[in-house]
């Protein structure tokens, strides 16, 4: 899998992936769509929205329904009817979340819907990915929970090294079954510390995948303290393959990611905003639980052209909000999703115009 | 308001409502929008399903966001952005179930959002239905609790006559304000006593209504005693008038309320039936808990020409509701709405082409 440059911008990068389902433009927001489905959308809101990618969750599907039942109704399209590109995470971050028992071999987990328990490999983990069916599959790799003491770093950096190799084994594997045209990507670790991303980064790459993400940022730490890691990542990846950063989607989170190379990013941020009512507009961030709003017959963002904006007041909607519809949930799920893409898009435009570094500046100001 | 019939087989008719809105076509059924939307739907939902007319609830909508605060946003119209039709019921189906202080005024409720006092009476019914800005209101009237002692039926029904000329005189009032071209439905009570039924039906035309629902049936009580009780209604109402069966949207009891001569249904049924999983098919009630549809990859109902069954299996859709995805509550009740939509437009066929004894019988045999 490899990324065609249409423009660079310092080292931002609009561009251009080809793969056996179509096009990705880049920058490219990815909604996630934990179960199967965005929440509160189907498949058809994606196309209304101009989606190119969605995130599915290898840990929940595993589970539920399992890949074997995926794999049966056509993998993770045939099951969603979704004709546009799917990525699954390799499900190692929410394991790790569980607090699992971890040695070299892989990790044993208790499922949060019955208690049963587990054990996720970094080969298991591409049979399940292969099974679910996605255009791209992550590999499995360990994820220290920041802050977290620089032995626990490194030991975590040392073992996705490891199973960097064997994960990539097992997706060459020919005995293992993955879809034609399905691509693998590697995952860079090493805390914020640049010198271990960088070290992460560059033996990521010796092991050789389609395309590189960089994990465990967007953390909870400081940007401060996230920009030198990335940077420091993005500096040993190879210039014409994609780069992903993994669980970033707020605006200036997107615009820095951007500024460093990136291509890719996922986020649950704009959705869950979205069902607790803050919602993204051009002018920053809306409560929409306010009082003010009660009796606004305006939309919720003057400039949005999503379907929300052309139709409904924020007097509306927030009363829908107030009484728990969840018709809301929905609708401003609609309008934070569309917005967070029509934000993307004009990152690329930004970029193809020669004017990012403006661009970069005013998301700061207003969103830093 | 008028209602010209186009076909009659026995009782059963086949007409159309004109209002300064435009056409209803009857039998009609009303999908129930409690809160300002149909649970997990919005007004674009309702205009892709054909929807007619729509049925939102005053209790809910005096109380939040209030019918000031409505009709600032142009009234249920402009609130939800929905340019079919809307009833309004009276609010007094949901006090009564919250055992209100009632004397010959009106009835003192306790809100459940917050516990506050209100008082609804005859007259401030019809303020606050003129306020939300349905195309139809109806009356404040006394439902008895079925199974109840005659004399409360009683009671009930002789208030319910008091109510109504205060209730059709405040609405006549030009000091009251109500939108033009508002409609005032009357409300015939009784219990399952045909006697009452046909006394309190009498006494209901003679003061004088635009149309005439039965309340107060389908409230458990046997269909051997629902029946009777609407046939004596529905022989004292006038012929080319519309005549509305509150809360009933069973398929068996939508064929016994046409075969009775009804126009106008609504009912929370097929959304509520929808969010626990239970879909309307051609063969009857399917279960889509039961694990036998896990790996289905077929659609609800091969007959359905609905977008859901159009598009997604039975396998997926089982899977978005077993792990409470919001997107189940929603496709699942476009479903079932599309589904019991379509069934009503088919009585509507049968009664226009003489077939509908057959329809009758062919529906009781499998859903009575």
């Amino acid at each position: 899998m490899n990324i065609e440059l249409d423009a660079t911008d310092g080292s931002a990068r609009a561009g251009v992936v080809r793969t056996s389902r179509g096009l990705l433009r880049t920058p490219v927001f990815m909604p996630v769509g934990t179960r199967g489905a965005v929440r509160g959308l189907s498949s058809a809101d994606l196309e209304d929205l101009d989606v190119q990618v969605v995130l599915a969750n290898t840990y929940h599907l595993m589970l539920r329904p399992g890949p074997e039942i995926v794999a049966k109704l056509g993998g993770l399209h045939g099951f969603m009817d979704w004709s546009g590109h799917v990525l699954t995470d390799s499900g190692g971050f929410q394991i790790f979340s569980l607090e699992p028992n971890i040695d070299e071999d892989g990790a044993v987990f208790r499922s949060t819907y019955d208690g049963s328990t587990h054990r996720l490999t970094p080969e298991s983990a591409v049979a399940h990915q292969g099974l679910l069916g996605a255009d791209i599959q992550m590999v499995l790799d360990v994820c220290a929970r920041l802050p977290a003491p620089r032995t626990e770093i490194v030991d975590a950096m040392e073992r996705t090294a490891r199973w960097a190799e064997r994960g990539r084994a097992a997706f060459l594997d020919p005995s293992v079954a993955t879809p034609a045209g399905q691509a693998q990507f590697g995952i860079v670790q090493g805390g914020v510390d640049p010198d271990l991303r960088a070290q992460s980064a560059a033996r990521t790459v010796d092991v050789g995948f389609d395309g590189y993400a960089i994990g465990g940022l967007s953390v909870g730490e400081p940007r401060a303290e996230m920009v030198p890691a990335l940077e420091a990542a993005t500096a040993q990846l190879p210039v014409d393959q994609p780069r992903y950063l993994m669980g970033v989607g707020d605006p200036a989170g997107l615009v820095e990611g951007v500024a460093n190379g990136v291509d890719m990013f996922d986020c649950v941020l704009p959705s869950r905003l979205a069902r607790h009512g803050t919602l993204l507009t051009s002018t920053g961030r809306l409560n929409l639980r306010n009082a003010r709003w009660a009796d606004d017959a305006g939309p919720i963002d003057e400039k949005c052209s999503c379907a929300v904006c052309g139709r409904w007041s924020k007097g509306y909607l927030r009363h829908l909000l107030a009484v728990h519809e969840l018709t809301a949930a929905r609708l401003l799920t609609l309008h934070n999703l569309s917005w967070l893409l029509e934000f993307t898009r004009g990152m690329r435009a930004a970029i193809v115009a020669g004017t990012f570094q403006d661009f970069r500046t005013e998301v700061l100001t207003r969103w830093g």
